[in-house]
């Protein structure tokens, strides 16, 4: 097959992903004409400084910061700076223009993507983006096609790595919370700032570009309940593995019904959860991704491998390069984003899920009646409860640890119950509370 | 969205994945056409047997012995027959009368998938398998899209469910490879005659068509070198546990530089081998499937789920199905098969593997230097040595079990080791051979 035609790639970035994209494209032009059937000619690479020092060397002839220009001129744009402007401002004009668009901006799709999907539909013009989610893992196309006859129901994610190293430290080598992020910090896998990582901003982006293809509906980043392993104790996490448990930072899309209206509805969420030691996801250890993936058909699927890395992730920006230029070399538009269910958002309140509440309390008789009651009270069915030996506190009271497994609970009724075990006599302190998932 | 048109759907085979299919493009009509833009007719069902009985009712008005007749008023046609003939004749009809095809033939496309996609590519229609290999786990699409512009460098497949199942139960279980098989054909996993499973036959088809994609060569099942499972002994299963392994039966596709000549080549090679327990492939557990991908952007992926059931595979053909009417849909040809790499299939003398080999040998001074050097003479380098402690046959001779991990080695050079070792006088038998993969 000899390439009959030629594209003109643009690319906007030159950080570590967008280096690796450039540097695939130049070394492994004549394999990549092969795939596609036409040659992909970058003309050039949009960088705010042209003399920055770089991991990769990129030809400086290549450089500019015109992306404007640059993008009047191409075929497809690829966008990879990151954040929300100018890259949204250079996506719609690249749109516009008729190019095709590859991106790996999470924050951007899960902000704006209803937006930017309108654009290129309007126009005819493709906008892919496989980075966005799971780094070199392939989960947007398999969500977009493979599973486009099937319906999905549930989707477990380990969808940041770095909030997986530091749990897998905390949990493999005993780390404490801070110094399993220092350690994260000193290998680069943890930014100064680590916010975003830890506080679940970046899971709750991912979580929404997820529920959105999945369930057919527009789910922005604001639609997602978000909570950060900041307060995860390494109590916690010994305490999960004494019960053959894990605690993994999920990003949780499900498809249920609203127990108040009976109206379906899509819940989606992330915080850290107990995940049981035999499900796939407890093995995924490390800075590495997985999605678990729950379909009505196709039953329980896992796709796995590295969230992250300049290198691993210009596999993923490549795939969607090459499968939109071989659309463009065929001729005829490609998909649209479907969006026909429009499902409602639901509240974190109207999910069920399982808890593992942890209680310090009074070591005299009756207790567990008492603490039995409250759940009862709130409608919070037991499932397990295990009762460690009493110890003395340096005031000279007596206190036993009491871990309470429920059955599924809705949020509300189990925060209630909580209240009120916090404000009882009989209760010292609440030491923890964590979901269950996966089980 | 509205449907504004409609594609006529042509099923042939109403077996277990088959009447899935029907139902679901019956029972889901309304939500298919949302998210095709299309509706998608059912017009017919061919099979051998109109009043045969089946897992799911079907509509008798849509049975139609008449396959031919079927095809010619066809849009797309959804090949799940099995088997080289008719099916062969059928699809390259539907193809020449320009319909598209949804296949899950492994046997087919693993002997005359290049006859098929040239036959696709002539007229401009599209052949989809993705229910081929992997049951419901999206593999085909990935490896044919994501990993586009990328360089696979190694697969390693548990790709049939059935031995799978039996493995794990012999792991797990302890059970002999006879009670296991057994078991798996009383829960119906497998076959009265188990053959095409435990003499590894299904997985070297799966193995050539994963090749082909991964490597844009034409790999035939002929060129797979194939052993299956049925000399897996319970003792090796014991013997791999002690030294931290699971065997499993691999399907291995691997790019390597042919050792004699220096030109690239492919080997692909279905065998059970050890895989260290710290392996995700390791924790692939009953009749489950997993793909795991060396990509060299990528790194390592892999792809886990449920290889077979008509449930889980109608996942498949319906994401196959819709994919390919939304293409339809919106006009202009699709994807046509890369086959421009044309590398080399290496026989599997040239492949590199490491080995542990089991010994019974006579326990006496010397016996270890003896065998030391046989592994030496062939340049076969040994890297661990395991002796168990003597014991006295029957006949009163005194022996010891030497186990023997060898670092990696070609087929040939392990090969006429072991032909040396078993004629050696030290040796009284060579108890067990087996790779060790994924290490």
């Amino acid at each position: 097959m000899i390439a009959y035609r030629s594209l003109r790639v643009a690319l906007l970035g030159g950080g570590s992903v967008g280096a690796q994209v450039a540097r695939s494209l130049l070394e492994d032009r004549d394999e990549l004409a092969h795939r596609v059937g036409a040659s992909l000619d970058l003309i050039g690479i949009a960088v705010r400084d042209v003399d920055a020092k770089r991991s990769v060397d990129l030809p400086r002839e290549l450089l500019t910061t015109d992306a404007e220009r640059l993008i009047l001129g191409a075929d497809v744009v690829i966008e990879l700076m990151g954040g929300i402007e100018p890259a949204r401002t250079y996506i719609l004009q690249a749109l516009n223009s008729g190019a095709d668009v590859v991106t790996g901006n999470k924050a951007l799709l899960a902000t704006h993507g209803p937006e930017l999907f309108a654009a290129a539909e309007q126009v005819g013009a493709q906008l892919y983006y496989e980075a966005a989610v799971g780094g070199a893992i392939p989960i947007i196309r398999p969500l977009r096609e493979s599973l486009a006859g099937d319906r999905v129901k549930r989707i477990l994610g380990i969808v940041n790595g770095t909030t997986n190293y530091i749990l897998d430290r905390m949990d493999t080598q005993g780390d404490s919370l801070e110094d399993a992020l220092a350690t994260a910090q000193e290998l680069g896998l943890a930014e100064a700032n680590p916010s975003a990582d830890v506080d679940g901003y970046d899971a709750a982006q991912k979580a929404a570009i997820l529920a959105s293809l999945a369930f057919h509906t527009e789910v922005s980043v604001d639609d997602v309940h978000r909570e950060g392993i900041t307060a995860v104790t390494a109590a916690q996490i010994a305490s999960a593995a004494h019960s053959g448990h894990v605690v993994k930072l999920l990003a949780i899309c499900e498809r249920l019904i609203d127990p108040d209206s009976g109206v379906e509805g899509v819940s989606v969420r992330v915080y850290p959860a107990m995940v049981p030691r035999s499900h796939p996801l407890a093995a995924v250890h490390g800075a590495n991704n997985a999605v678990f993936v729950e379909a009505e058909a196709a039953g329980a699927l896992m796709f796995y491998g590295a969230g992250a890395g300049g290198v691993e992730t210009s596999s993923a920006v490549l795939g969607d390069l090459v499968s939109l230029a071989r659309r463009h070399v065929v001729g005829g538009p490609g998909l649209t984003e479907s969006k026909h269910a429009g499902l409602p958002v639901l509240e974190i309140g109207k999910a069920t899920t399982r808890y593992a509440v942890t209680l310090d309390v009074i070591d005299e008789p009756g207790v567990l009646a008492t603490i039995a009651g409250v759940f009862a009270e709130h409608g919070v069915s037991v499932e397990t409860v295990e009762q460690s030996v009493a110890t003395a506190t340096p005031g000279g009271e007596s206190t036993a640890i009491l871990v309470i497994g429920t059955h599924g609970a809705r949020e509300a009724a189990l925060a209630a119950t909580v209240a009120d075990l916090a404000a009882n006599r009989v209760v010292a302190r609440v030491a923890s509370v964590l979901r269950v998932e996966g089980a």
